[in-house]
């Protein structure tokens, strides 16, 4: 019988992730059935959503997530030992599958990591897809800020957004990720936390206001690029890292009047409604990284039992690019 | 020669607009050339965009505002005097034209008062057409929070949901207001002032959540109803009264986090910019009076010297329905 881990949720986060609300738990996996497969982790990803998601979980229940897994027992013709395939297994060393939940990852272009399954060429570079191409529109000469601009999410809005002829601003939270930012092609890139006046800043690389806002960040940020926009503005709200682990709700500058008296859109959306398009995306992207157009970088931590750090060290910043860990 | 009356803002509005930052002062017209027509005012308006697109004039000039106008002396073979015309030409008595900013009013069903150029077959009735249909697409079966629902633009909105077969709550100030609304077929109604909990009332009238938010008002109220937002949720940003005279930022609770993930839209607009689609609502809202789906009501102040208390009454919610001057 093959013995699997999983982090249980004890206890519903309050605050910043406490390593006592987590719990690695042993069991046993059941034989497999005809048509079914056994899994096992290659590549765990964690991301921000994780932490939102969280709350609706009762507690005491497996970790919700998405992985790279190897079949390695298999009684499914389709998936044969050896298939790569992405499942949303939450965070578990080994699974079974009948393989009605699995994803088999398409070949890649010679030198391309296997875990951009779960970066550029998954799940966040599908949310930069969406986010900049279907709720922004962004056309050629236009304004693009980007904030978590160095995160899975942010580097590949930033790269498209060239890609589209845009200006490109984008803001990280170190000198580290801002140099990759320029390395990327990015305008302009700044520490945001040596930034000493966020207005002044954007009003001087950003004179006759932003077009498009790619947020990841939300909070008093966010607020202050609102007030940059210029008229017919769009702001795609992806995420608001600044706030997942805030206790009492944070309190800005009402937003409406600028909305109407700007004519801005915002409009918030969460990516696991769109996957059918997921494939158009991945055959893009894939695309544009052999042309050289888009680049990639991941923060790899190594075993399974690291899972809790790699997953707080998103929420203080550690990682440039797409953060995985790899059993 | 022809003496004419004009509003002169004489100082910005701080707060509530004063009396004293507004004059009336007489002027000569020009006699009318080739080509021109010297018209009089039969109907001004007043609407809440004035409060803050005044803040973009300077001190000295007349105020802005459309007006219903007769053609009293003509030059110009198009407009000749009788002439019943809509023209932008601020709070003016007389002004003189040259026809390339005149909009001619379109025949109205029998019974139908020509002051409705500037209510529901007018500005105010465009925007309720746009921010409503274009803006949140409304299906039938779903729940529309209207905000400032017996005002010019609110009722209109209300009634075309209900049109649309939608469920329509309306939220109006006074005892008065609410019973004109389940008149007009909402089928809820309330007077916010009185409500003591308006988070419960939104639970108990909207269960499953709130898919349109038609947002005259802004401020806390419109927090409160974002709470109560369903899943895809629009909200169109078409006014925000309740703070039009604040003289700090209001502070109200971040919206980010749940836009993201409630996938809701804000959408803040200004029907100026899409009047080339005038006509096409302006025969839409006829067709539905002429039905019967499509009620009316204005809420007339007589004499040109009362258009500083007409503009007051707006931000105390005085007037049901449209508020117009008859001269």
């Amino acid at each position: 019988m093959t013995k699997g881990k999983k982090w249980v949720l004890e206890k519903h986060f309050q605050g910043m992730p406490k390593r006592s609300d987590m719990k690695i738990v042993e069991f046993d996996l059941p034989p497999i059935k005809d048509g079914s497969v056994l899994l096992e982790a290659v590549y765990l990803s964690v991301d921000p959503y994780m932490r939102v998601f969280s709350a609706r979980l009762s507690e005491g229940v497996t970790m919700i997530g998405e992985q790279i897994a190897r079949v390695i027992e298999s009684k499914n013709a389709e998936f044969p030992v050896g298939t790569n395939v992405l499942i949303e297994a939450g965070w578990v060393s080994h699974s079974v599958s009948d393989g009605k939940n699995l994803t088999k990852i398409p070949p890649y272009p010679e030198g391309v990591p296997l875990s951009l399954a779960l970066g550029t060429l998954g799940m966040p570079g599908m949310t930069a897809n969406y986010g900049l191409v279907d709720v922004c529109s962004p056309k050629a000469g236009e304004v693009v800020v980007v904030s978590g601009a160095a995160g899975a999410v942010g580097n590949v809005v930033g790269q498209i957004a060239k890609i589209k002829g845009c200006k490109v601003i984008g803001f990280a939270g170190s000198d580290e990720k801002v140099a990759w930012l320029k390395q990327l092609g990015f305008d302009e890139a700044f520490n945001y936390k040596k930034i000493k006046d966020l207005d002044a800043t954007l009003k001087s690389v950003a004179p006759n206001g932003i077009d498009i806002y790619y947020d990841n960040v939300g909070g008093q940020f966010s607020s202050t690029v609102l007030d940059n926009m210029a008229r017919l503005g769009r702001i795609a709200c992806c995420g608001s890292i600044s706030s997942y682990n805030d206790t009492k709700p944070l309190l800005l500058p009402a937003v409406h009047g600028t909305l109407i008296f700007k004519e801005i859109t915002m409009r918030g959306f969460i990516i696991f409604s769109y996957r059918d398009r997921y494939p158009e995306w991945v055959q893009r992207n894939i695309q544009w990284i052999k042309e050289g157009k888009l680049k990639y970088k991941e923060h790899v931590t190594k075993g399974y039992d690291k899972m809790f750090d790699a997953f707080v060290e998103l929420f203080s910043g550690t990682n440039t690019g797409k953060a995985v860990v790899e059993v």
